[in-house]
């Protein structure tokens, strides 16, 4: 059981994010930071964009930032959304299943019902919780030089 | 998100298992039945009855079958032991994480009880609310010939 790349990096680059506050900040700072590709971040970057978490500025005085703020990031919503169509098992993609009793087998039912509990677990949280307190101090001292 | 396919596999052989009830059966039954690989399937096989889920016998008379009522078998506690040590992101693989915030990062523990979430909720169903009712019918019909 794993979450996909695009969902770990999409929670390292807001974490990053909140922890800048109002202050923009570039792709390089970022991928420095957490020495990783600026190929993949950049796609995650484009995708937060998207789906309105993030606001990019281009030129002079430009950047990236939180686009609200981060206590009404809910972290299961969030990782829904950056898991997009998540296939749990074989089943749940229609194009690849090759699976012969999908048609009626009460699992894929099941595993969609356990991975709600998944996501409702995270919704108890939000992307300030994982940057507040005394790790805020920790983490800017770590990423933010 | 995605299951290992170990533990897809051992899920579909112990619905044949469940299905057979008390009867044995050949490992070339199940990869006939689901049309998937010999070489992956022993090995899952060779785990389930490690982990007491399956018995099997050698020579005349041998075969596979399930080692203990499938209304015993939780479907969480299953696939927990199924998927064995999984790295829900990077920092939860201590040889691999390259994760720089890994030490003071609340994340993984906010996961870790998410994934808590998901067994528990898998844990309400046995194996046998799998194969039971109107769908063993329909479930026999396609995978025991």
């Amino acid at each position: 059981m794993n979450l996909s790349r695009f969902s770990d990096y999409s929670l390292r680059v807001l974490m990053y994010a909140a922890l800048k506050g109002d202050e923009s900040f570039m792709i390089d700072e970022v991928t420095d930071a957490y020495g990783i590709s600026r190929h993949h971040v950049a796609k995650v970057i484009h995708n937060l964009a998207k789906l309105c978490y993030l606001e990019t500025r281009q030129g002079r005085g430009g950047g990236i930032r939180l686009a609200c703020p981060a206590n009404e990031i809910r972290l299961g919503k969030l990782i829904r959304e950056t898991e997009n169509q998540p296939v749990i098992v074989e089943c749940f993609s229609v194009e690849t299943n090759s699976c012969p009793i999908s048609g009626h087998c009460r699992l894929k039912g099941l595993l969609a019902e356990a991975m709600e509990a998944f996501y409702e677990s995270l919704n108890r949280h939000t992307l300030n919780d994982l940057v507040e307190g005394p790790l805020r101090k920790r983490l800017s001292r770590t990423l933010l030089h």
